[in-house]
């Protein structure tokens, strides 16, 4: 449902300066307020979907998290912006009391964007005003100022895909930002993937750094895997168009039951945002509806879509525990893949010569769906109070996702970072890598 | 489900001449947008139920009704402003193609609001040049023209209503309108409601003057009724009050069966809009929270609450044959109800001196519930395309509302007007007239 | 929703001598087990769709009827016959206390059907004991009787069709009666319908005779209609698959709103029961599949299809006022319709030798959706206590309906007899009649 | 979903002699037949909730499947007893054709409960013959047979878990047998549980031996554990009641989310069948409404209840890989567990002499919720045909069970066995057993 996990503050972590800290405080906020830029505020309010946010909320959400579990905890006397905020920006903490149903986010016109950007503005300011007094506050305080900033850093990722999905459903099929005219799409497959083999055993997992983490990757444990092989880069719109081509969406074996269910009564035929025009397949994206990028990996496709592919293609989709193996092992120190900053809002193609022996785009493009349920770690922990909700009531009928996307902050990712979405979720840039 | 009809013009009426048609063009089409301008561009985009349009929907409604059925017709080589306008702002007309789900126009953000007004200034300024060569136009002409504007006016009660069902759902609560400190609530009932008899027999009713009407008010026909009695006011909120305090809402004798499951399910305790507080009684208005003026007529019921209180006070709805004749015969000359134009927005006591022999309310204030179906008068055809729907296709499952309210347009009313509604709506201005 | 309806005693109605009263109990009680004889338990318990209710709870119900409102109240002392069976078998009187969700009847596997025959005999016995004594009993005894026997007759044309529904979604397609090899179908349509001019003015309506009638028929009282016509028979399936061969079931124009939403929504393209096969269509019967009879009535219409058909026709259908003015004035004598005794289950075409100046069909056959909502006549008074809720709580949203069907036991019937059902209905016996 | 799983038949299994294979043939089919025989024919067609299924429906599926995978793969000519009864009694075989839509089942009273055990005669009868010449068949018929047994052995649990859900549902509460005077119901709790230690490491798991197994238990395979304990016996109810008096139904920090969602929408507060009444807790059983047994295992529990318990008591749920793991250390050679064959139909408390360094009611007594998904174990590979539809396709959104209930037929159940349910379900013989 949400992405959101709780910070276990590394007992060693050594406290950040306030100096950077500021700086990274207001880079995080500003970087939220700048996608919202090419929207307008009737854009900000909608809901299509009760997945989606409405951008407005996003704003304010966000904001509420810094007042509630930083202004709230370490300033004195902290006087709330709007006693009527916590019922309208509570995302869905029980322990902080009742809130607007999350279905009915898109019936609220305000409080208006304006007021919205007033609210960031006063939080703004009281933060940094703590901030210069940090010497004096807790160790806790850095702990939380740290969870606030990925907490945002998160829900970037949701704005960016909850306004794809907005401007989608609207029949104008308005882009978020214009398309350069010579943007190139690439009308050919890329070069085929390659296997790369990884010796199984028994093998440490889960985050053991000083930096953070959410608790979800705590504790590092061992697990023991087999023998396996991953393919080398996500699997391309070219090889997902055969498997649509080959009838893939209407023959039932490649299918798990509630997935073709669904297949039938929705009537999907092609992945999220796929059109199918007399001269081609199209897709919307960020920049209006483009012709489908062939060489690029496919996304915005179900568990579902995924665990079928795997199934036709013969192969299947890793397990977390393979995916997290094979990733310490074969991920290049530099990470090269397609992140928010980029501002492509779309997976990229692999270059011409990127090693066939090397495994690509494990960090950003796509989020990988894992065949692993997202459950607790052995030796997990709910926190106490209202954050032991951010990550553990999730556990259940979901799926983990590794890797991040094209529109994770590149600061964001990890490779032992556990997303997790229920199977039939597809307006997440979702992908495809395979196993066997 | 809506209060849009058919003109029938009346083939003897003389064809108005241009100089006050385009002052009563311009006059209602400002009208709409002076009733938007307190909004913020958010307020106008939400829908929180399906009944309900998005501001910017009306005014864009409105104005393709002008573009579709005028300028299309009647103005040669005629380029729509934009293609898609019609699937986005058709509201029910099958005959002019496929269109948004009702449903779902709250989750279109675009066109943006200033995109809106830009197609109503282009539209009116092709309006006003064709207003120009009016002499050399067919006679349909203005029989066209003055039912988009009888159809504009229809959808500015519908804004005044729908605007003031989207505040109420927020939170927030906020006003449309400030309202003045000093205004007025008046804390005791006013005088007892008088009996005015009315003598039975054959009577003729149906609109039969030179002016407009719509095609359901047609054709004047006889109905014979027997003696009765009307009241000679609105049923006002201490009356109202009184049955509920008398635990009118629990008791399942005094409801038709369809409006008690409808009670308990939905857990009505009173009208649309009332707040029970530690302090006594409030109602959401335009001007925010107020207190319960007890002299004011009680509006936003049901047909089901209107039915069941009338049955708990020994009465009952007269049907509109009824009312139409009562209306006939006690109508004085000058209607003095209460009407958009006085921007109140809501109902108003009888002033002390109000005549006991005279009957008031008729006009203007609150639509009053008939016990009448909404049926095709005898002799009443549909017109040919598509304005055939405007009326015609709604005839079944809903009520005949008479007399406006205090959001209909003054110029816009008759005693022969039939507006409707299933017997579950609350939203409009709705109120109670007894009969016996 | 049901077509119960109440009883209001004619005061000078002369009580009844036992021995007739008892032989008519036992007749009615013996008819209704007749007509679920052919059953095998299995299909006594089950509910396809929530307007059918399982046989074994009519058989059970109407005898809650005569224990509730006959012993329970003239018999001192009378233990019932089990505790629960009030909470089990009471259809919708919320007088009598709470009751099993309509919705679930089809979930109840006990009392076993052997139980309620148990049930049947102990009330019998006992009814019987108290008509011994009927002449020291008051007179709203005799009253009560005569609604309890009416109640279950208005119980056996509702088995007649619920049994019907209840064997028609099974894939089997099981008869409740074998069919005779030669029963005669009829491949070719009747003569043409004439049009019976009928006098318009002021005419009366309602029962006044001194016999039985329900309370929705009271109160005789005057109206007025214009000069207008009636067809002299029901249409026929020759006629309505006219309509469907000339696109009747795409073309929205000849379709109320909601009816044609529900057309589209729900893929009608025939009346219920219609089944279209290589070799021509049929119709599932009590007799099983059979071949389409041209010439006997259509039957298994909604409100919806009655008027879209009469629309395409150049027709419409009358009013009940109408239908009751022109049945008083052309119903012959002596009766000829297809009623519950003949064992027909299905309306039959007319014989060749009909006179065309005869109104004909007038009473049996098929039951006739009017243009009239089903509301209170002028002066009806709903009944004291539990009966009260008999008719008067459902007199919104439904249409009224005339002359009974080939499931109605003929001495059922009258012409002012007012049966109602929803505007969408199909699993009645519902006819077609034109008026212009 | 359903419990049903494909046979992987080991190849080096020796082939069954036919004479003990007749007489295990005749006893399993014998045994469903002697589950419904306290049924009343009206009980076999009914289907309260969607999940449950007419025991009808049971006794023909069952039947159907041995007729096609049997008689209609190894007896040439064959000739199906009833066209329309694939259709029918098909359960989800996507290859095998269209069905009846499961929440239908309970709507169809043909064919007749008499028709069915008809339909039982003939297919057993050839069966019979057919497996006189089972030495002429080829090796796969007995691992056919072998599966056809074990699936009629699933659906006996079903019919057991089904028929106590029918009869609860009905307001009469009837028995399905009726209870001794003197059947013992402990009005205490047991002695209290013991932690057993088990070493951590890596372990094989998954089935290995010559006999049966579903092919959901392949392949054996390594998994590491760390160290753990489990308890030596499942929860009582008397434990479970501390929960429920802790207010354990009304805190939300016990439970994952969605389970907070349910328990709020469905309101429960105990778990199902539990009835508190004035005088103290009762539940609904097979023996009609029958006072709370502390010492016996609380069981009809979701796996969100018992997740809620464990969270609450400070422990957690095992693993499906810890449980087996502890159960091959543990259980002792002579199952000593409540199965279907004692006719006791619910868990039974632990004698008073346990052994508190013994593993208790490992199997039988009640399914044990792992925290485990229902994943394919490494190296799975669905079937090809319609037998690979039995288990794979599954294998999504639901929890692993371990250990059989007193609804299981002892000879099903094995150490290895995966059953899995969906974490909302409650109307299987579901427990807690505890893990830290």
């Amino acid at each position: 449902m949400t992405a959101a996990t709780l910070l276990i503050p590394s007992q060693s972590a050594p406290v950040p300066a306030t100096a950077p800290l500021v700086s990274r405080y207001q880079a995080v906020r500003q970087q939220t307020e700048a996608l919202c830029r090419p929207l307008l505020p009737e854009d900000t309010v909608v809901q299509p979907m009760v997945d989606v946010s409405p951008p407005k909320w996003h704003l304010a959400h966000t904001t509420w998290f810094f007042e509630t579990f930083l202004l709230g905890e370490y300033q004195p006397g902290y006087q709330v912006f709007h006693p009527d905020y916590a019922f309208l920006f509570n995302s869905y903490y029980n322990s902080l009391g009742s809130r607007v149903n999350r279905a009915d986010r898109g019936t609220l016109s305000r409080p208006a964007l304006a007021d919205v950007y007033a609210y960031r503005t006063h939080v703004d300011a009281q933060m940094l005003a703590l901030l210069q007094r940090q010497a004096e506050l807790p160790e806790s305080f850095a702990a939380l100022l740290e969870l606030g900033l990925q907490h945002e850093q998160q829900h970037q990722e949701l704005l960016v895909t909850d306004i794809k999905y907005i401007l989608s459903t609207n029949p104008l099929a308005p882009a978020y930002l214009p398309a350069s005219a010579d943007a190139p799409v690439s009308d050919a497959p890329g070069p085929p993937a390659a296997w790369l083999p990884v010796r199984g055993g028994v093998h440490r997992i889960g985050y053991e750094g000083a930096g953070f983490c959410f608790d979800n990757e705590q504790a590092p444990h061992e697990v023991y895997v087999a023998d396996f092989s991953l393919q080398n880069r996500l699997v391309t719109n070219a090889e997902y168009l055969q498997f649509i081509e080959a009838g893939g969406y209407s023959d039932f074996r490649y299918w798990l039951g509630e997935g073709w269910e669904l297949v039938q009564q929705a009537g999907w035929q092609a992945p999220l945002y796929w059109v199918r025009r007399p001269e081609g397949w199209f897709r919307f994206t960020h920049h209006g509806l483009r012709p489908l990028d062939l060489a690029a990996p496919v996304t915005h496709v179900s568990f579902y879509e995924a665990d079928a592919y795997a199934h036709w293609a013969g192969a299947r989709l890793p397990t977390e525990q393979e995916w997290e193996i094979a990733a310490r092992q074969f991920h290049p120190e530099a990470a090269a893949g397609t992140f928010l900053e980029s501002r492509s809002f779309d997976p990229q193609p692999l270059p011409a010569d990127a090693a066939p022996d090397q495994c690509h785009q494990l960090l950003g493009d796509a989020w990988e769906w894992t065949y692993s349920a997202y459950h607790a770690y052995p030796g997990y922990e709910r926190a106490a109070g209202a954050l032991g909700e951010y990550n553990g009531k999730f556990m259940i009928n979901q799926l983990v996702l590794r890797g991040g996307s094209c529109a994770t902050p590149e600061s964001h990712i990890r490779l032992t970072y556990r997303n997790f979405f229920h199977a039939d979720k597809r307006w997440q840039f979702t992908g495809i890598r395979l196993a066997r």
